[in-house]
């Protein structure tokens, strides 16, 4: 099969491999459609993501939807041909935090495409893929590739919405306008959210959030910022999604929460500290909580995107053929320009 | 000013009465438009709502809007001429349930037009009401008279939402389609549920149901009903919301619904006793839970009918002017027919 | 190895079988104590636990505690001689109920000592089980084998108490004084209730709620029930455990528990219906919820029993070896006379 | 009557005031006990508390109990001679906060014995204080006048512990041994908390930790203390309660915490910013959430009390007659010494 392997800085090649076979358990897919998300770009720029290096070469990808192509011994509730959405992180099922329904804090999880292991574990920028049954979750027609393909970053959006608890008509601002930000105005408008504004320093990027349903966009560097916050919403957001990984970003959102407001922080940062008015979170009664990857939400996005509740094709920018994948990748990281990059693999 | 005063059984007239003063800290509020609920009705065909009888004549009436007209001392936040919407419980704000955020449940509430109280409480469908200040909230021109009267009833549906916990994603059923029921499909759709559904015996009422957002209808009485639900949920509603009160919508909830899910009770039951499948909640761990009027959730629609998130004006099937308040009354009885009458007051 | 088997009604023989052997992933456990649950004693008096019907012999026994004997493929954490107590509910642990945190909703459950599948599925009065290894959760020499083997059945109460939220703080009423109710009263001793009380018409009962802790004992068939109910409390329960799973205890918990209160139902009910006060749950805002085994509860129970918060022996009032285990089958029949026994395998 | 009025820095007089009449609505209440807070050291020691400066003389004190001695209009459900806890912080009960049970956020609130307002609000370090009727609770003889006026910190404590959700079962980590953590350690056991630890740098508060029920008592600053932590909890902490206002304990906390672990701020912090691992909070999905005085806890406070649940009584380590008011000030400042010092009334 052919497959995008990643050798180094810069260095992503479209090589033929052999094709894995199932396991007891997995079933093999034919990928359909992928994307380029930003740890991929980070291995592809920096050839790390924090502290997991690129030690070995491996196929990179982690967003992917295909359809079954063969099935291991054991695998009920499939079937071939099958479409599928894929959650690329394997949780042992077995543990406290799994048990307990936080699969995502497994310190056992496996992902796809990532460093994390070493050897590295192989991703999904590739013909055929073994992963896990439990791992896969049907679709219909209703959904073409170009969504499904979306399914993990949305993912990621429809996590954050439930760790910020209800959005049901709460004045709510997303910092950063970037795929996952983007997505997550569309998860606070799906969710009944009354406001829903993006802030953001980079024009395009405004622009965007207004075309996928910001009711206002905002300049956190202009000067009239304060007021506007306090004209949309009074005494502050109900809810803010920091999906920036800036520090300024998340020193300002103490100063536009309302009292008993709640900043969930989905963005990665790469500084190791941020230098926050711990007292104000005191005093106004803040709760300021981590959103990391996705627990099990990916039958309840495949229900909003099979009902149509969602349009999530605005956010693809660019499509390439998997061997043009060196050029996506490149594509990609132009940040300020594009939006998600995919890779077709039919 | 005129008045609709209701003097016995079928029996409501339009009279002359002497305006209220406002007390300290109530505003005196011109009312605009108001509309008809089904305690009005039954005090009209019936003399009672439950065991609230009608012992002396009282003016109808509780869904209102209006402009202030008056302030008493002590108002602040309000100023003449502003228009608000009004929840129509006065609660007493210091009791353990005030102060614990379930100010509905406060028993020393004092309703508007409600024989709850001897003599009864007047209502709103008059000119001039007198009323505490903080039980109006302000609106601008963004919301027109006819969806500012529907606020109260909206308010039952955005209360049933918050008790059945968040709807974000999930499959919804709602049992009944009066003006409730199609009130709480609304807020369903608008707070994200998946998949709404709405079961009614009546035709009229189903075709209203999908006018207004719903996925599916379903007759309850029909064959396929539980092929359908099977279609629709694979294994059941993640939540219900039982508005019709009917005894046989209550018992087949215990069918259709979801292990793990829950059951909102908004209707009002006739019926002292429902015989339940208690065992059946134990296993598949149902939540049962009681839905009253509604909590402080004023804001919070009036936010929602200010961004345009909901259209709730389709549900106003009838206006009459207060010189016609007795032949509103007769149409709004004819409830298979209509669904929301109000009475223009400007 | 021996084992206690049934073979029909009143036929529970003590026989020579072959010990198991661990698949992968299992362990070998010796058992040193095995409880007797309400559903042993169905399946030896009455052949059957509701619809699950002994059609072949099979070992009953699921409440057991034991010490890694030997240990199949893949399994770690564990290590010979490790005492364990044992959840006998094996989840499959990748459905949406499992990955929710919900396991014990699982629709692939399989039970320890149970009629459910065909075959029936063997249990733990017997020297050796093969057991999940997931299902063993590591205990020290601080918890003896008399309290290791309630650990099962103090399971139910702690999840009956998460299902009821938090307890702290809370006046709170157990029905029923049978081996649940009372674990209920430690757990919301445990937990922080400020009040609780047990309610029982068997005095053997009430005297031994006293015993474990209960604040007052009240006789539901008392003259003076609602007056005592009044003093305890003012306005009602704030929650309330129903372990009797008696129809008149299920309904005259509508009349003692408080507006926004909640009433768990623990307790089995024999009777397909109950006729129930709906409309007051409705105008109440009760919340009325099941409660069916465990969830992920049995590591918080070893942290409790190993830090010694509660006390467990005094529940256990009668022990047997296992060659007595008919005998210990018949005196555990005479449930208003004993509370839990044991039969102890070492 | 008599008072003890701040002057100005360490000048506290005791001054012969006229008593104050009760408004309608209000109780004049005979002070019977009082004791020193934080907040009344730092307005003696430094003549501010933050921002709220002192700039006219005004009696200090809100940590009051005392009995009725006069009523204005309108009080009901309290009588002359009834002994009562009170609420220094009066709430305005009709805004969104106060409506949505998080009065503690009130905007309009105001707090007894406060330089927050100009004039200073006058507090209860004197014979008699006219109080609104809804801020008392009332108490009967089980509670002696040390434990009544423990009651506003001890709702700190409550009123985190909620804020924390549930502590059943817990491992549970308070940074600081002054009064309020202290306070912390026992509601913390009180509600079911498994391991309940103190990391504190002073000697002599571990101590006393250990005297009121914690389980571990941990030195930050030692070497051994992160094996300690492993050895207690395995993976860390699931509840840690920063009750030391100290940045190191702060930061350290994301060090100590479980993943999904819960920090909640208690503390006052003097320093405006902290820097924190914000990525650390975001991967391992960490909740810290701030924690406010208190919400509607005095119910549950005096059932708690009245029940014997707690003693509280230990904590009171100096007692002081109100003409040596300004000896009991000068001993509550020091603070690694004494706990809390109470000025007696009787």
């Amino acid at each position: 099969m052919r497959a995008a392997v990643l050798h180094g800085i810069h260095d992503l090649r479209v090589e033929e491999l052999a094709a894995p076979e199932p396991d007891p358990r997995q079933v093999l897919l034919r990928i359909r459609r992928a994307g380029i998300c930003g740890s991929d770009i980070h291995y592809f720029e920096d050839g790390r993501v924090g502290s997991f290096v690129v030690t070995a070469p491996f196929i990179l990808g982690h967003e992917v939807t295909g359809e079954v192509a063969a099935m291991g011994e054991g695998v009920d509730g499939l079937c071939l041909g099958q479409r599928v959405v894929v959650n690329p992180a394997r949780q042992c099922g077995q543990c406290d935090y799994c048990r307990s329904g936080r699969g995502n804090l497994c310190r056992r999880v496996r992902m796809l495409g990532s460093a994390s292991t070493k050897p590295p574990t192989n991703g999904g920028f590739c013909q055929y893929l073994a992963i896990g049954a439990e791992q896969c979750f049907p679709i219909g027609p209703e959904i073409d590739d170009e969504t499904a393909a979306m399914m993990e970053p949305f993912a990621v959006a429809l996590h954050a919405a439930h760790r910020a608890g209800s959005l049901a008509g709460k004045r709510v601002l997303v910092t950063g306008g970037g795929p996952i930000g983007l997505l997550a105005i569309i998860v606070a408008r799906t969710y009944g959210a009354a406001t829903v504004a993006l802030s953001d320093p980079v024009e395009n990027r405004r622009a965007m959030a207004a075309k996928v349903g910001a009711d206002a966009v905002l300049d956190p560097t202009a000067a009239g910022f304060s007021d506007e916050v306090a004209r949309l919403t009074g005494d502050g957001f109900d809810v803010m999604f920091e999906a920036s990984g800036s520090p300024p970003a998340v020193r300002q959102a103490f100063e536009v929460i309302r009292r008993g407001g709640t900043l969930v922080q989905i963005g990665s940062i790469a500084q190791p500290e941020i230098a926050l008015p711990v007292n104000q979170l005191m005093v106004r009664e803040i709760q300021f909580v981590g959103s990391f990857r996705y627990g099990n939400v990916f039958e309840e996005g495949v229900r909003l995107l099979a009902a149509g509740r969602v349009d999530l094709r605005p956010l693809v920018s660019d499509v390439f053929p998997l061997a043009q994948a060196p050029q996506a990748l490149v594509v990609a990281c132009q940040r300020d320009r594009v939006v998600k990059v995919q890779i077709d693999l039919n």
